[in-house]
């Protein structure tokens, strides 16, 4: 069923999104501001079923493109995303029925429903990513068919590049990469146009929906004083994320971190309270692997989300700071992100990462000493 | 009136063309070729003059953009510059009467030509630099109003992007810019969309007939033994380029030359044959100034060109090579392209040199002892 997104939702919803997120998809207390102006400014955003699109409407998704660590300096408008949309309908010749997330992220939750309040189109309740990916190829969009091409990219000022190349959607990524880079290493896209079927059979459903309740599920056992990491654990246990496992509990030791060809690149580390074992965690805008004592734990498309030990608050790639005691935990993804043709654009090896993809749920439970312990 | 260009054109075009390129606008050779083989396969061009083309016409520039560094080891299909021609048609929904060149220079005199052959438009015998220069803002057709975007950059792979910034010249140039470098270096494209009327107005008329002009007196020279500068100069002088000086003759001594945010800049410097003098050049893409024992002899937008001492064949930027036997000269620019406010977009200062600009024919005339001469 649809349902209308009110500044109530929005603490919730941009927590959970940054969990999902995985250390990428923008900062959620930016996100959270965007869509608040815009929904005091332009009223509520109806959310849609991805059962409830019709199969002929034309759905085109919107987002931020760029750096974390320049996100996180350049604030958008607001409009940004608006004028990508119109760029890319222009082209098209055609007015779109509805938007939706590209990913789950603080920010490219949020950025939809800033151009839904905008416009006064309806959301999708689905997204391409299912977590957060820096790549404009790694979408499921991608993986099952439907061409990125033509989008649009937009920057600040209202200048616009519609890109198209055709079914190459990896070219259509550097391209477009090369463009935010010249715009100051942060922009707004529109991008997969697509059919309501098309929504349908590609994209990981309800991932707005999800983030609410992951949100809420952190924000209820902080209220009630119980562990927040549990109590999102037995709430993920009926979704499509069905299995939490907790990797590492300890204190941030190392980060390195550079903006590189227009990514956040680098690894932190995190040593446990005991000092007798270690967490590695590499990251491209978002996290992508997960070392305990140098053995994979949690490995892409898996999400590896680290948090505030205290109140289970995710925290960001460009956030991560020498000294932060964290809880990481891996969290399973759906079926449609583990496919072969899934792990080809997204898995381990599209990242030049030297593993193999071994589901989080699969690999041991390992009790420290120090109180770690698996709340499932 | 109206020609037909065919191969016998091409080596006295190309020639000129390159001349007037300054240093840039590509290699004479490569663009004599790819002309040759859309002409062998499609047959002849029309060339148009300015005031035959309908007022109502849509004219359509289209030129080829890199660092001249790459352009010489990147050669294209011909295709290309076509995929920016109808990428933009495309965009604005409309179809070009015609093509015309951005720029006077051995490859972007020639895209054109290659275009026309392709495609059955005609040529307008007119551009928007009156020579070549590295920007795209560097065109009279921004300086008198018109706006470059939309435009349409291409890749080899028949990829493309549509860049609008509104009246933003110097926006579009930085964006498209970066999607060349992304290309690998070089890209073809189509930008500055103008009535004919506005081709009368705010175009360098007659430069492709300039640059045949100018190449056959070379080759005529030649052929008769006589000296192709003074030839030259006598030829200028029937033409909106009246004045040629001889700035220098020596021999090449020093060339630095690096490739640097897509383009081709450095400098390069010469010693008179009595070892008296000095000569020095400093470049972006095109020959921006040419200093003779630290005076300013020659500067933007006056043409400074370095020929070859015995066959006065011009030397592009990235041919320039220690001890080559040169003559630089400085051919004086057409009014339109010296008034203030095209001194503001393409003078001196628009390039960050220290120097004001002064007309070449208004520089003293300098008579070294080792048979310097002036011919006119």
């Amino acid at each position: 069923m649809s349902w209308l997104l009110t500044e109530d939702h929005l603490d919730d919803l941009a927590r959970g999104a940054a969990v999902l997120g995985t250390g990428g998809g923008g900062d959620p207390y930016v996100g959270r501001l965007l869509v608040r102006q815009a929904i005091r400014e332009f009223g509520p955003v109806t959310v849609l079923d991805p059962s409830e699109v019709d199969d002929g409407a034309l759905v085109v998704p919107t987002a931020q493109m760029g750096a974390p660590t320049v996100v996180h300096e350049k604030i958008p408008s607001g409009a940004e995303p608006v004028t990508a949309l119109r760029a890319l309908e222009d082209h098209l010749g055609a007015r779109a029925d509805a938007t939706m997330p590209i990913e789950c992220g603080g920010i490219n939750s949020m950025i939809p429903l800033v151009v839904a309040a905008r416009t006064g189109l309806p959301v999708v309740d689905a997204d391409g990513m299912g977590r957060a990916f820096p790549e404009l190829q790694m979408e499921t969009f991608g993986v099952y068919g439907i061409t990125g091409s033509p989008m649009a990219v937009a920057g600040e000022r209202g200048e616009s590049a519609v890109i198209d190349t055709g079914a190459d959607n990896r070219r259509m990524e550097w391209l477009a990469r090369g463009v935010t880079i010249r715009l100051g290493g942060v922009a707004h896209i529109a991008e997969y146009s697509m059919s309501g079927a098309d929504v349908k059979r590609t994209a990981i459903p309800r991932t707005l929906s999800l983030a609410h309740t992951v949100g809420s599920a952190i924000r209820e056992a902080r209220e009630h004083h119980t562990d927040p990491v549990a109590q999102l654990a037995d709430r993920l246990g009926d979704t499509l994320y069905g299995h939490l496992r907790v990797l590492f509990r300890g204190k941030i030791s190392d980060v390195e971190r550079r903006t590189e060809a227009g990514f956040a690149r680098g690894r932190a580390s995190a040593v446990s309270f005991d000092g007798e074992h270690r967490l590695d965690v590499e990251f491209q805008n978002e996290h992508l692997v997960a070392l305990v004592d140098g053995e994979v734990r949690c490995v892409v498309p898996d999400l590896v989300c680290v948090l505030d030990s205290e109140l289970a608050e995710p925290i960001t790639t460009e956030s991560l700071r020498y000294g932060q005691r964290v809880t990481a935990i891996g969290i399973s993804t759906p079926a449609i992100m583990r496919t072969p043709e899934a792990l080809a654009v997204f898995g381990p090896a599209a990242f030049g990462l030297p593993y193999d993809f071994r589901p989080v749920e699969s690999t041991p439970q390992v009790l420290h000493p120090d109180g770690d312990r698996t709340p499932r």
